[in-house]
């Protein structure tokens, strides 16, 4: 790993030139980059530099350019659904709302995607929180209608999850119960679909580089591997989807 | 559930013309199938005599025509691998060989996806099973290559997987060790990808019916759900993915 | 279940007696109450009024009198070493700290129990809570010692995690992860060692009532089940083992 | 791992001989064997031989004498227990018997366990094997009584439960499914039970080492860790409790 969105250096020209150098003087010729957006950046860097490179988007937060899905999040979404599965077996009578805090940085696929397939009754994104007064009105509604549960899954990038929690105990007669998932969603072993997705990634990507094809992000897209330009992976953004929200509040309802 | 395929009866079609007059009494207007091969020809009976119906694939062996992929399959395939990473976590120096009989009917989609996943060394999956001496001859090699272990997916459809046992101890220095999922795979909790698309077809249904669409598969093609008329099913085949079996040859190599 | 835990008002004497003469008017002659201390005084009122009542130790705290061992803690335990396993899974050369709060009320059971199971570095319970400082010092003593990762279980009733993850922040260099199990940990299906012990807990139950005991816990010592006087339990105190104490510190050490 | 019970060469006292003076020329003052009966009787003629050891019990079958319980039963009996779930999960009309196959060696301890753990309607155990006429009795009578799904662990060393499913098609109207676990219990993580006890058992290991005291298997017995001389291990058999039997009849009914 370039670890470059970790070392803000990595910015600096004079240290790409240097990674570059050292890369060189050991007669490596193809580096293969297997990150997320910051590393796709490092990997530009040093394409630009001359180096031949090749990106395999990972992050379990599914939130990078050019690419509909990053290898790792199918993985963190089955930890999720799991756990709130645990979450939900336990209910009593006054602790009637659970908040789940889930991963995604600025974006909401995860919580999103988790809520999907979890149903949970809220689900709070950082592309367009639903403000906490309406989260309150509509945790009353549903307990009219008579769910005895609601799970609200909070996106890390959305709200911090103990003002939530905090907000409606004031503002309501529940007492929400509280599981921050933090690193727990970055382990376990791969999913099916990421293993074998991994595998056909691996194989696409030394196909290109010994085509002569590189400085390229493996996109997936509708099912299919593309090699996307670095340009282009920059502009070409996948957010999250209107439609899975207006499906989440009918399966919700 | 219509379970058609587990009453053969249903194929008479008196059983199905009474079938209809059922529905009818009962003033149901649109049946949602959810289920496999049998099923939709279930359907597609009904349909012949006036029903509106859709049919939902659901099976985890992935095996219908019409589209790539049958709810259930990701759930299966995930069984299969953490079944598989736990006998991989055993070995001892006499039994170094592992068999793990999986399901699928007469095709080889869980065996050859789930060997994709867990790196199984080798799979036989009924469309081209692999000639038992051939087998010994590559687990001989496998183990001269300095592997450990081998583990050997047995779809059930290509060989009964006490007889492969038999064939290895008798042709090989190896006693393998034999597991046999079974209906393991059929149960647990949904995997994500499945829990979503589930309700991702589910809407798709909803959406089709009222405005005036009936009578097909919803089909998962590339990523898409899409409607296919039965009689387009029938004849629209997914088998195997030939590059999938060179890619488990690349990577067991 | 008798809930009484949470419902205070049952500490009304009136509140009690028209329990009983509830459960005498719908002809009850004997009940089973399952659940942690709050129940069993439950149990014990009404048994002072001439009800026959059993008690079954069941909460994952195991912070019962009269039992080392409540129905439900080797579940709970089983849940938080396999996050902890899940956490450890992922590390990086900035975050090198991991906080995992777990639950447990007033008593350290889990954390201690747990953090024995998963190598935990630091445990802090509320028993004996280990100052912050001398928190930050050992994390820095045990990296310079070269472990890479280290797990600090926080037992809710010893700290709020968020101060601990701050003033770690502050006070080190490492900024920890945080993860809060919260009611993960009271899901799932039961473990073997519950499902098993239950089953014999129902048999001693009806057992003893058949033979004309009543009014006892059915305590859990040294791995036989004993029943015991609702007012010996009040008395018998299981509290942490010392010993658990100095065998983790020995193992994180 | 001395893997004695493998090298059936290891009974031989020149082999012996040569094993210890290996031990002596590396200056190796004590070895901990960690493993099942044979390792133990390695570890008995090494002792013999004037070697200081101890012997830990570690064997998913619980099948050893000197000791109620040894390591790694616990975790398989989790395992065994999630995959009874995950068969019951799935049932339709004509499968309503699953058969589930799992070790022991010539032991039904874990089947008895896992048995009341998962309420299994029969346990076919080596001890007292039930005949099969009287488990074809059994599951028309259970059926009967109303109850949808049977499930029958068949102890390996009990039946070959290949056999048991064919003699069940042939003499009643089931056609039961057959899952055979194999060596998946063999793997996976600790428990959390296992863990711990592991924990324990080394720390009881070193004390006692280095207190003079040698030449001991570890016993666990009624909660606590008993050093036990290899003589008297061989002689102290826990056999499976006639108890336990009785309970599962009484669940199953």
């Amino acid at each position: 790993m370039l670890k470059t969105a970790r070392f803000p250096e990595f910015q600096n020209e004079e240290v790409q030139k240097k990674a570059y150098d050292i890369l060189k003087a050991h007669d490596i010729d193809h580096l293969i980059v297997i990150g997320g957006d910051g590393s796709m950046r490092g990997a530009t860097s040093l394409a630009k530099l001359g180096m031949s490179t090749m990106t395999i988007p990972c992050t379990i937060d599914n939130d990078m350019g050019g690419t509909q899905y990053t290898l790792g999040f199918d993985t963190a979404l089955n930890t999720v659904v799991d756990a709130v599965g645990r979450i939900r077996d336990t209910s009593n009578s006054h602790e009637r709302v659970a908040i789940v805090e889930v991963m995604g940085r600025k974006a909401g696929h995860i919580a999103l995607k988790a809520g999907l397939a979890c149903g949970a009754e809220i689900v709070l994104v950082p592309e367009n929180p639903m403000p906490l007064h309406d989260v309150c009105r509509h945790l009353k509604e549903t307990q009219i209608r008579g769910k005895e549960y609601s799970v609200i899954l909070v996106a890390e990038g959305a709200y911090n999850s103990g003002d939530v929690k905090a907000f409606i105990k004031e503002h309501t007669e529940f007492d929400p119960s509280l599981t921050v998932l933090g690193y727990l969603q970055r382990g376990g072993g791969p999913s099916a679909f990421d293993a074998i997705l991994a595998a056909r990634m691996s194989e696409a990507c030394l196909n290109l580089l010994m085509n002569g094809v590189d400085n390229r992000l493996l996109g997936y897209i509708d099912g299919h591997i593309r090699p996307i330009s670095y340009q282009e992976a920059e502009l070409l953004d996948f957010p999250i989807n209107e439609k899975d929200y207006t499906l989440l509040s009918i399966l919700s309802s």
